[in-house]
Order: structure tokens, then C-alpha cells, then sequence
């Protein structure tokens, strides 16, 4: 790699650069995108990669020379470089810790052993830590000696020789404060924090309560780890949002709006055929009834308004439940609330809908029996809609899996295969 | 309301203080809610309800005195001041106004002004704009006079005598610089701002993309008027991902899992209403094929698997289109890109699922017509699917509107309506 001149980029140009460069890896121009890269500083390199989709940043990375992959990873914020490094064939991991300054490997390795969900796979370790028995006056001169190489210096944290957290202190409490004051009186001692295995959703949720800029992290023994910062979880609550409206349908979430077609395939793929088979469910259901359906075929024209309302009615009480859980609304034990709240919803809406399913069908068909039969076929399906609804997300978090999980498509399934069941069993009772 | 002296709470203590409140709402324990809140000095009362959902501080702030809450208000950062009182009746706003230091009033009329969902609706006008004639050393002079009042003091602006924003510095530089340097040399010209009427998601997208702490807000001539805080924009992300997943099944926003049944019923009824006059569509075009059912049974049983593929594979479509116009993956133009995608898709999905479907059906049926006209049905409605899933959420951005409204249940409708014409018109033709 040339070693221009220390260059400045603007954040817009920055940004516009890592466009640019997505754009031409998009239209297979790699060649160029390494070339563009490797005319900048490794600094401004690691600034530019920092700004673009992890994905896309990887496959750039993959494409230059070891040495100057290291170079730029050593530059980057160390958490960012190893959310990129992570995505890497493990040799390709090896050969560039290899060739990076033994102490960047170091924290890199240490950061890397976090999984990716959690507040320790969030961090930075790029934390400001003051020793305790500093005054302001020192602690400015210390900042100014350290603060080149930390991420974010408007918080600072107070520990003890051994790393304990022992208090924080905000870059505005330093400025305003007497120089003489020894900074373990200013601190803060009652500091928010989080566990390195904290889950991630979780930190989203406290920084989403309490306003916070960043929050320290730290190890079991309370020893200062690192520090999360507001615009890494900016990320997580975006990401968070796409998985469970795509999980919800049954999408994988990489699966992007402008992903290539054969990619897509592969990832919706396997629900649709695990839908088929449920679809085969209630076929069967139906295919009990064929001797009914034959004499009366007023029921097959009536078999897709219960499924549909059914199901349609069921998908709202998934989304809002799912959602709720997702937002932290929902706590553990109030699960019986909602499935209250969801019974009543589903009689209430079974009664309205099944009056004007039942007048419908009268007027059309002139059999007040059928009207009774596909009036009682709605409630009984929209009383299945509304628990099912509930109970599928919330069963799935009992059981530890996550609530979103195609909850929509085994809802369906639910509501497709009971009012086939309600609508031909009660038609082939009640209609001579 | 009493005042007593001046308490500190800590963090945690003013988050547990504003869950119990919000309990004792629930249990409608008013009276108890809103004399622990008179009890804390207004500054702390502030803070609680700032770290309250805005339905139940608005409830909370209806219950007090008027003289109360106007005095809790101005204590409160004037963005949150503002989207609570804008949830009150009028005369109550009035009335509010009224009672507060008119400076106060002043700066929440104006910021009333801006519609919510925007920059200026987001924005604090709490701001640290230093005069651009400053030095380092009298520019800390002049934060540590003005800091008590303003919000955020990371970043400080540079001005000049008709408040144009000439420059922005980090807290960082100005304690990192040699205190002779007049702040216009130190500050960073090329600022990233934005328009008070700035859509607030458009804020959110570019808190995501450039990892920021705050931007400033300007208005037409570049004067600075407030700044918005990335806490404000995480909010806003919450609330956008919830109104896409729920306006995708035809769900208020509002809806929260825990409402109650009676608020929900009002909420969801609409959509279902609607979605009833859509499956009497679907249901019309079965009563035209009565004749055809009465014969062939096994097309009743079919039925379901047609619709229901079409539905799921649909909707797959539309929650990954939806997604990716919010998230700001897909641009204007690229339409084309993705109906050609979801089109290659749907073929290849139609040929699987058609095979797999056509299969089962004859072994189930012994009839190879069968089979053909299941398979045939399938193909076309898994193309319609994949078009309808991409054209829908398409078409509602291009007219201007949400493309997440309803588009699932749009969308099912359009599918079960094809599937049952494809199967049943087929059938009426080729079976024998």
C-alpha cells in the first residue's frame, strides 16, 4: 500500500465514498474498489469501511492483500473491526492477526470472544478509565495523552488499581469542576451498567428507557470491560426490527429487497415448503368432508371467508403480541392477560362477524340453517384465531425459541385446518 | 405543591419511580400516583415522566393541579415538554401556557409549530451556540455559564451575529486545544445539519449511517434552531418498526399488547370489516364454479393449498419489500429491479411447489388431468403472488401513502381470489 500524505476527509465524502464503492462491487468491479480503498490512509480506509453494510465491507476486505487488510483493521475502532473479521474464513482470521502489532491482536482476540448478541460483542474497549485518586487537573492532562486512541471520551469511568468500576464522570462535570477536586469526589458511584453476556435486545432496551450516550461494561467481578455506545445499538434496533417482521412470515433476515434472486430462493424456500405440508393438513380436513361439500357446495363457497378472517384476525393478535414482547411492553407473567384480552377480542369479533356472515349467506342462498352453521363456524374460529394468535408466540418463548419464529404460518395452518373443521363438520350435521 | 429542598435521584431510582407510577395508573390509583409525584421537586417529577410512555405521562400530567404542572413542564427539556403537552386537550394547553414564565411559553409555542414527525418536531432548542468571535479559553468561560440549561453540551456550535451555523466542535477539541485558539479556526466548517422539516425518518437514517451523537437543526437560511439527540432518534425507530409490522396486518400503531380489549376491538375491527368485504370476493368467484365442485369434490380439497401458498409466498414478498423501502435500501427506479426479481421467483417457486402438489394429488386422486390443472394453478398463482407482493407496497409509495398499509391483507385477497379462479377455471376445462 502507497502511505499517502495524512489526508482529511469530510463525513459526507466519507460516506459518499463508501456508496460509491458499494456500487462498484455491486457491478463486479473489484478491482476498482480495491484500488480506490488503497489510495487512502489505512486510517481513512478503516473510516470508509466503518460505513458500509458488514457484508459488503467483508467481501472488499477478502479482495486486498493480507498486509493491507491488516493495516486498515488495526486502525479501525477495534469493535467494528472485529464484527468484520468475524465474518471471515478462520485462516483468513489467522494470517491477519499475524500480521498486525501483537497488542491490537491481543484486544481483537479478547473482543472476539464475545458473542455477536451481546453487550460484550457491542463494545469498544476503547475506554477511558481514570484512575481514582487523580484530581480534575490531572485527569485532563491524563485525557489529553490518552484521548487520541479512545472511541468516545464524553464519558469518562473512575476504577481502582485492580480495574473496579468505581464511578463515571461526563467530559461537562470535568470541564465545570474545580481542578483541585480529586475526581473520585466528583464521580458519579451509582453507575448504570451492563454484564459482558448481557443480551443485546437488552441493552437496545436500556438505552431506549434511560437516555444515555453509552453505557460501560463490565465483567462478573465488576472490572471494567469496555464501553457500548448509542450508535452500535442504533444498529441492533434496526436489525432487531427486520428479523422479527421477516421471521414472522418466514423469511431469513438477510434476506434484502435487492438480495440476487437465487439467494432469496434458497432463503424463503424452506418455509414455503414446511407451509405446503400444513396446507396438506388442511386439505385433509376438507377431503373428510367431500360427500358434504357435493350435496352443498354453498360450503365451498363459504370455506375461504371463515379461513380468511380467521386468519387475518389470528395475524393481528401475532404482530401485536410479538411486537409487544419485542418492545419490552409484555412481561413474564402477563401472558394470562393477554390471552384474556385476546378471548374476549375473539368472541366479540366472532359475534359482529358471524351476524353478517349468516345474513350474507341467507340472503344469497335463502337456507337460514346455513346462515346458523357459517355463523357459528366464525366464532368459534375467531375464538381459535385469538388464543392461537397469543398462545403460539408466547409458547415459543417459553420454550426459549424466539416468539417471531413463522408464527404467522403455523398460525394460518391453525385457522385454515379448525374452520374447515367448524364450517363442514357443522354443515354436515345440521343442513338436510 | 410543596416544595422541598432540592433531592437527587439516581438513575435507577427515577426509572423504578416511573414503573411504579405507571403501575399505579393501571390499577387506577390516580390519587396515589399523583401525590408521589407532587412530592418530588419539579426537576425530578420532570425527569420521571420524561422516562414514561407519553400516553401515561399526558394521563398523569391531566390529573394534576394546573399550577403543578406548568411548573413540572418548564423543568422539563422543552422537546419531551412539548410532545407531552401536545397530547392534551387545547383549553388544557392554554390554560398551561398560561400559568409558566412567558420565555418558557414562548419556546414551546415554538416549537409546537413543527409537525412531530419531523427534524424541528424532534429537535431541542437547548442548544450551545457560541459566538464565532470566541476563543478556546472564553468559549469554556461561556459553557460554563449557559451549561446548566442545555440539553446536550458533547457538541457546541459556532455562530455568527445573525445565528448562522458557521462551524461545529466536540467538547473533546476544546479541552484538547490551546486555549488561544479562537474557536472559528478550531471548528469543523463542512457541517452535517438538517432541515427543521426534515422527515423524522430520514433523521433516523442518517443517525444510522454516520455514527453521531446529535445533529443540528437549521431552518431555510441556515440558522441554527435546536439540535436533535440520538436518543430522540431511537425513539423513533422503535415507534417506525412497530407501525410497519402492525400496518402490514391492518393494526393501529397504537395498539399495544396490553391495551384494553375495548380499546383494541375499536382498533383492529375496521381492517377486519374491510378484509370481510374482500373475502366475499374471493367467495363470489367460488359460487360462479358450483356446478364444477358438485362434480369434482377433490377441487374443494385443493382449494386451501392453492390460496394458502399464494398468500404465504406473497407475503413473504410484500414484508421484505416494506422492510427494505424502510430501512432505505430501495430507491426510486429500482421497482423494475425487484418486480423482475419476485417474478424469476414466483416461476420457480410455482414450478417446485406445482410438481410437488400435481404429485401428491394424483397419488391421492388417481386423475393425471388432476394433477396438471393443481399444477398448472399453483404456477400461475405463485407469479401473481410474487408480482402483487412487490406491486402493492410499490404502488401505495408511489401515490404518496404508506406502503406497509394493510398490504398482507391486500394482498390475500388478491391471491385467493386468482387461486380459486386459476384451480376452478382449469378444472371446468380440462376435467372430464
Amino acid at each position: 500500500m502507497t502511505e499517502p500524505e495524512r489526508q482529511e476527509l469530510t463525513e459526507q465524502e466519507i460516506v459518499q465514498l463508501a456508496e460509491s464503492l458499494e456500487e462498484k462491487l455491486e457491478e463486479s468491479k473489484e478491482h476498482e474498489a480495491v484500488s480506490a480503498l488503497t489510495e487512502l490512509s489505512p486510517e481513512m480506509a478503516g473510516e470508509v469501511l466503518g460505513r458500509m453494510d458488514t457484508d459488503v465491507s467483508t467481501e472488499l476486505i477478502s479482495h486486498l492483500e493480507t498486509p493491507d487488510a491488516a493495516e486498515i483493521l488495526q486502525e479501525m475502532p477495534p469493535d467494528e473491526a472485529v464484527d468484520l473479521m468475524e465474518e471471515l474464513p478462520q485462516e483468513e482470521q489467522a494470517e491477519l492477526l499475524q500480521q498486525m502489532d501483537p497488542r491490537e491482536a491481543k484486544v481483537l482476540q479478547d473482543l472476539a470472544s464475545y458473542p455477536s448478541d451481546t453487550a460484550g460483542g457491542l463494545m469498544s474497549p476503547e475506554v477511558l478509565a481514570l484512575p481514582q485518586h487523580l484530581t480534575v487537573e490531572q485527569a485532563i492532562q491524563f485525557i489529553r495523552r490518552e484521548a487520541d486512541e479512545k472511541e468516545i471520551i464524553y464519558y469518562t469511568f473512575v476504577v481502582d488499581p485492580e480495574r473496579h468500576l468505581r464511578g463515571v464522570l461526563s467530559m461537562r462535570d470535568l470541564i465545570l469542576a474545580d481542578p483541585k477536586t480529586p475526581v473520585e469526589k466528583l464521580a458519579i458511584t451509582n453507575v448504570v451498567k451492563v454484564n459482558a453476556s448481557t443480551d443485546s435486545e437488552e441493552v437496545a432496551r436500556l438505552f431506549a428507557v434511560h437516555n444515555f450516550l453509552a453505557l460501560p461494561v463490565v465483567d462478573d467481578e465488576d472490572r471494567l470491560l469496555g464501553i457500548v455506545t448509542v450508535d452500535d445499538v442504533i444498529d441492533t434496533i434496526r436489525e432487531e426490527g427486520t428479523e422479527d417482521m421477516h421471521r414472522l412470515v418466514g423469511v431469513s433476515p438477510e434476506d434484502k429487497v435487492l438480495s440476487p434472486w437465487h439467494e432469496s430462493f434458497k432463503r424463503r424456500h424452506p418455509w414455503l415448503l414446511i407451509n405446503l405440508l400444513t396446507a396438506f393438513a388442511a386439505a385433509a380436513v376438507v377431503s373428510l368432508f367431500q360427500g358434504t361439500i357435493a350435496k352443498f357446495t354453498a360450503l365451498a363457497v363459504l370455506m375461504p371467508i371463515i379461513a380468511g378472517q380467521g386468519g387475518n384476525a389470528g395475524s393481528q393478535t401475532v404482530t401485536v403480541v410479538v411486537r409487544g414482547m419485542a418492545l419490552g411492553d409484555l412481561h413474564l407473567g402477563e401472558g394470562r392477560i393477554v390471552l384474556f384480552k385476546e378471548l374476549v377480542l375473539g368472541i366479540l369479533n366472532g359475534l359482529v362477524m358471524g351476524a353478517i356472515v349468516a345474513g350474507a349467506a341467507y340472503l344469497w342462498n335463502g337456507d337460514p340453517t346455513l346462515g346458523i352453521v357459517v355463523a357459528l363456524a366464525m366464532l368459534f374460529n375467531l375464538i381459535v384465531a385469538g388464543m392461537t394468535g397469543a398462545l403460539i408466540p408466547l409458547g415459543l418463548r417459553f420454550i426459549g425459541a424466539d416468539p417471531a419464529l413463522a408464527s404467522t404460518i403455523i398460525l394460518t395452518t391453525f385457522t385454515d385446518i379448525c374452520g374447515f373443521f367448524f364450517l363442514l363438520g357443522l354443515g354436515s350435521i345440521m343442513l338436510k
